[in-house]
């Protein structure tokens, strides 16, 4: 990689600029400035310009930036320039809403497996609901599956009880990536991966500056 | 307020200490060690430390925090200590396992509406699946419902290229802090609080940090 010292935060901001600007390509948009790409993106301009440039942008002046040119930049950077598999691990609601999200789809998000400790009783429904059969194996499947399919990425999404015991699985599987998307704490062993999105965190913080800003 | 100033990132980590410290809390563990604690949230155990120390908690040489302390004190830094009421527009699948995330039920954050375009086609499916009759109500009622009931936060869980609508009625209705679930960037005026779930920001940050290890 030729950027390996990127902060978190600014990957973050990459990640926005980035899906944004996919959105606009889609519309035919082929310029931006740099102060209507970081109003759109809630982000100080400024700041903007020194991600950008960090990695080679300056955009022409008084015109802007190449909606194409930044997407494939941004793209090599994020390491997007390339498809990622994934495999979902507890197909109950929230499983099946990332099963049948779209987004992924255009994105280079790849759903290539999913696994439940009771594949036969989501199995239909699952069918039904997507409008085609699907597959959904059992979780002691995994590790063979993982191999076989090249997945690289592991999604979350049991019961929060069982959450550490499905990344011991991936882990074991040698899934390097693993998204948390339950409440609980999980600990995965040095090499691997692991990002959690927790709905009560964001809702914390969201707590916490409304709290501020109603005592205003 | 006491603490305006606390940092978002602070936040994070407060609201991550609190999350763990309930789970154990459950389990009727009394007391923590500062290192203990940061493991257990992946923070590094000087940070933790800064972090306590800042809102007065210093915990007892050699034997550590006070589990029940701790969380009163966390509680009332995150304006915890009392109920947000919540609705969640858009009843897919995502808005569905919100209202089933029984996580929400045990924490101050409760869903007292769910609203929709075609109620009529959801009503059924979510109450059998709730084992329960459930209210989903046509999201021209918003502004009516959301003064009745007080609710001050707005769950957006609406197919991508309705969530900037939805936002504008919540608006319109004065819910003043809005959690938007879609892939879509979303706007809201001054004095409102916008947060967002990007499952694909996030992931992107996971393939940044898989393609450099993987690279090493």
């Amino acid at each position: 990689m030729k950027h390996p010292k990127i902060s978190e935060s600014t990957i973050r901001r990459l990640s926005r600029y980035y899906r944004y600007l996919e959105q606009i390509e889609e519309k035919e948009v082929r310029v931006i400035s740099s102060s209507q790409l970081a109003a759109k993106c809630l982000v100080n301009s400024n700041q903007l310009r020194k991600d950008l440039n960090f990695f080679g942008e300056f955009g022409t002046r008084g015109l802007g930036y190449h909606v194409k040119d930044l997407l494939t930049d941004i793209r090599r950077v994020l390491g997007l320039d390339r498809e990622w598999r994934m495999a979902v691990i507890g197909i109950g609601d929230l499983g099946f809403s990332l099963l049948a999200y779209n987004d992924f789809l255009k994105q280079n998000y790849k759903i290539v497996a999913a696994f439940d400790v009771d594949p036969l009783r989501v199995i239909g429904r699952v069918s039904e609901k997507l409008g085609k059969p699907v597959e959904v194996l059992h979780n002691n499947r995994i590790q063979e599956v993982a191999r076989e399919r090249k997945i690289e990425i592991g999604l979350i999404t049991t019961p929060p009880s069982e959450a550490q015991n499905a990344a011991d699985i991936l882990v074991e599987a040698k899934v390097k990536g693993i998204l948390n998307f339950t409440p609980t704490q999980i600990t995965v062993p040095e090499g691997y991966v692991l990002r959690n999105i927790f709905f009560t965190t964001v809702l914390d913080n969201l707590a916490y500056l409304l709290s501020n800003s109603l005592n205003k």
